[in-house]
């Protein structure tokens, strides 16, 4: 693709850096924002600007927040005895869409990778443990990813749990999506399904 | 969705502005802008932020260009006495592309559209005039589009080129595109590529 100003590729190449863009759509975006006025312009640019100048962490459970401490911890009508502990912020609003868990929450920021550098000290490990002793908690659920990264993680933080053993650690089920075909299922988790089969009337819709 | 962060939600709904950019691809754009570090952020809202600041049109036929006069215009390899005139920039693009033009352009940056509020007077065509007056031109292609908008621009311009006798205006060929099935064709174009047929041996591949 042959662009004929310089800057308009520069505007492209940075469009093209979010996740899923191509040049094509890139292209798409930038000359659409080309024929935006100065002020659509500005206020985009502001938009994004902000997030990396203004936004700030709940300080209790580390998710995105514009108040020290989060709508969600500081809601007294959550039950402040359970903890969710995920990967990101992103799971902390699919599991807040499901409106089926009134808990709290403690983002982790990411998972243990060796690979790609990150142990235990980068991610949100130690704060977790702080708050198992300050905070009266009774449950722990492991929400974090099927992959081995999570896997280590979740190893990692059982371990840290036995200094508690009060505190029911459980993991959020694994199994066939409602209303997939057995027959279309991969076998792991067919596999696990059947091998963590629950008692029928302990299922609650 | 629930955004948990104002700062957040303001930079999803500016990023889902781009045209066919959904809310939940946004919040992925943002959630990769967050987790970028603070210079990649600058660098993206720079280079966004120079497409209205820094970006000039070419003073001849109203192209993007990086500098006073574009480089197409001012290639002398280009046939100075062809002008092929396009609603917008990425026409000139695609057109570019085919590697089988070497003419120059005229970029209208519209059609007229009076259900739009656009006139004669908001699209360059008073500068095309001008410049079929000194430069000395020989054809004008007209590559519009096939609108209702396109074809009465195309109109009001051949209806001013009677000024220019010796000046040969042509129009794209429509028809049929290569490789397409006739069965598939719409009725207007299979129509319009019976009545507009082409004589076998002036066909050049």
């Amino acid at each position: 693709m042959n662009i004929p100003s310089k800057i308009l590729e520069n505007a492209v190449d940075a469009l093209s850096s979010l996740p899923g863009v191509g040049k094509r759509s890139a292209l798409r975006y930038a000359l659409h924002l080309l024929q935006s006025t100065e002020m659509e312009v500005e206020d985009f640019i502001m938009a994004i600007g902000k997030l990396k100048t203004d936004i700030h962490y709940c300080s209790r459970c580390h998710c995105i927040s514009d108040t020290p401490v989060c709508e969600i911890c500081s809601n007294p009508k959550r039950q402040q005895n359970i903890i969710c502990v995920v990967e990101n912020i992103q799971d902390v609003m699919a599991i807040e869409n499901t409106q089926q868990y009134h808990g709290l929450y403690h983002v982790l920021g990411g998972v243990i990778s060796p690979i790609d550098g990150i142990g235990i000290n980068d991610i949100n490990i130690a704060s977790l443990i702080e708050r198992l002793k300050t905070e009266e908690i009774t449950e722990l659920i492991l929400a974090l990813p099927t992959t081995m990264e999570g896997d280590t993680t979740n190893f990692y933080i059982s371990k840290q749990l036995q200094q508690f053993p009060d505190i029911l650690v459980s993991a959020i089920a694994r199994g066939i999506a409602i209303g997939d075909n057995l027959e279309y299922a991969d076998e792991i988790t067919l596999g696990r399904s059947i091998t963590n089969r629950v008692p029928f009337n302990t299922i609650r819709g």
